[in-house]
């Protein structure tokens, strides 16, 4: 039994090492849901879908989101709205792009939800109709949103997270991060985390895919305990992010944007941390801060190279 | 001043008329909203998109409804979720079609009416949007919905008009129908009414598309009151209608399938009832309701008929 924890492109990229390997017949994925918005009344759970769309081969392989072969004639007409949406309203918004294909998950959601279904049913109800060989489940069926407080001065300074990544392509200097609602969110999925084999951290942003995760109740305290089956996989890569802010953000909230800041964030949790050859040179430092390293290529340009890297980080711990 | 009583499509078309005439530049559209309806969580106002559309020359002109050069693309991803709805979910359906194009209204709308705008404010944004030379109002702020009861002895007995209209192709027999919240709801449109120099009632359906306006407070009394200013066409030609289930509908609900079945429906509130010239024949029969009966071309087959059967319903009341 394998769990992984999980955030968007790069957790979905590692899940399909980890899915190729014959002894990962029952695998769980934990997925940060603090990515979650609602888009002209549709519930969007970029995150799951990324993952989902991912295992299921139908990721449109350039963008690393959404799906292959889209059409984007819904967004393309909304923008006809622009000229008469009223000052202070959010709607016919285009800057969260969804293509065609892809705003049928988001009904499918949308509507579930709507009739009670939870977060998790719907899920698991997508999974199947993509035929994943995992089981996928979101971090919680509650609301947990991940705000940003902008540090340049602009108001508001605190912003939703999609409005930080996606709307200012997450250009503009960042002062703290919280998860509205986290306090009262019940997590799910630690049913899977107490027996499993091996618990990987995928090379997800620490501090906005996976510390979401991890600010649930009980989630930390858990993986703690079991910190002999865990191990993370560096997403910092010669000091920079392979997607994504994660070194800025790193840089900006006090954390050493390296494989040694990763170390630092992940030591309490984690007994080894998975970091590229690139930086075979900090190994003596990542262990220094009380966490076994183990260096290896890190960067899944091939099938190959994932399914390797999904294996050293199971073999390092079960 | 010129204000136009509207279901969809035939409506719609006779609207492309009025707006051809020179003297038609003060028109307000009241449009019934008693088949609208919420799928996959996105309010959709069949009536006001097509009369829109319409008047926008964006109608594709086949189908009658929906955008020209549409894609669907969103509705046949929809579908790959067909297998894992669960049993009782109304999720996910696809039997009420919704071009990608198309979509961009209903998210619109959803959002705004999300964010407290009324689906007046909402149905003139989207109006201006698209250039419309008329001021197109929905009935009602509130909620109504036009609920058809079967007679075929399906369970369950009573169901949302697009079921009925849409997904069973106006098919089975009919009981009865009614107006679930007009009698809370609010209308709209009356100082357009009580002003107007003619008040047109578009050869819409009258038991499905021109009855929900009628039993909103106030309306029909106004009508009543400005019957010599009111002017019908009637949607029946020949003891049919010329699209949807009026003619049906009529015989099942106890009314004569021909123009002086529409006669006595709209007697007590119009001065005039415009018929086609293939029912010049029951010109005295419709008379003799208490109705003044005018015989011309109702066939909307060219801009000039069109534009010609406006004029003929203006003049005749103004």
């Amino acid at each position: 039994m394998i769990a992984v924890l999980a955030g968007g492109v790069g957790a979905a990229r590692f899940l399909r090492g980890v899915v190729r390997l014959p002894k990962a017949s029952d695998v769980t994925v934990i997925v940060n849901t603090g990515d979650d918005t609602v888009m002209h009344g549709l519930h969007i759970s970029p995150d799951i879908d990324t993952v989902t769309y991912t295992l299921a081969e139908a990721i449109d392989p350039q963008r690393g989101w959404g799906l292959a072969d889209e059409s984007w004639n819904a967004m393309a007409n909304l923008g006809r709205y622009a000229s008469v949406i009223p000052d202070g309203s959010s709607a016919g918004q285009t800057w969260f792009n969804l293509g065609d294909r892809d705003l049928a998950t988001h009904l499918y959601r949308t509507a579930r939800l709507a009739e009670g279904a939870t977060l998790a049913d719907v899920t698991d109800e997508i999974a199947r109709a993509w035929d994943l060989p995992v089981r996928i489940i979101p971090m919680t069926n509650d609301r947990v949103r991940t705000m940003v407080t902008r540090a340049d001065g602009a108001t508001p300074r605190e912003i939703p997270f999609q409005e930080y990544f996606v709307k200012l392509r997450h250009d503009v200097p960042v002062e703290s991060i919280r998860f509205d609602g986290a306090d009262a969110a019940m997590p799910l999925g630690l049913d899977a985390l107490e027996p499993a084999d091996a618990i990987l951290i995928a090379p997800s942003n620490p501090l906005v895919s996976i510390a979401p995760l991890r600010s649930l109740a009980g989630v930390d305290d858990l993986l703690r305990r079991r910190r002999d089956h865990v191990v993370a996989v560096s997403p910092i890569v010669a000091g920079s992010a392979l997607k994504g802010p994660a070194d800025r953000l790193m840089r900006e909230l006090g954390h050493e944007p390296s494989v040694v800041g990763v170390a630092r964030l992940y030591a309490p949790i984690a007994s080894a941390l998975v970091i590229d050859e690139q930086d075979a040179a900090l190994a003596t430092a990542v262990e220094s801060e009380g966490i076994r390293c183990i260096v290896t290529n890190t960067i899944m340009s091939t099938p190959e190279i994932t399914t390797a890297l999904a294996r050293t980080c199971i073999e390092a711990v079960s």
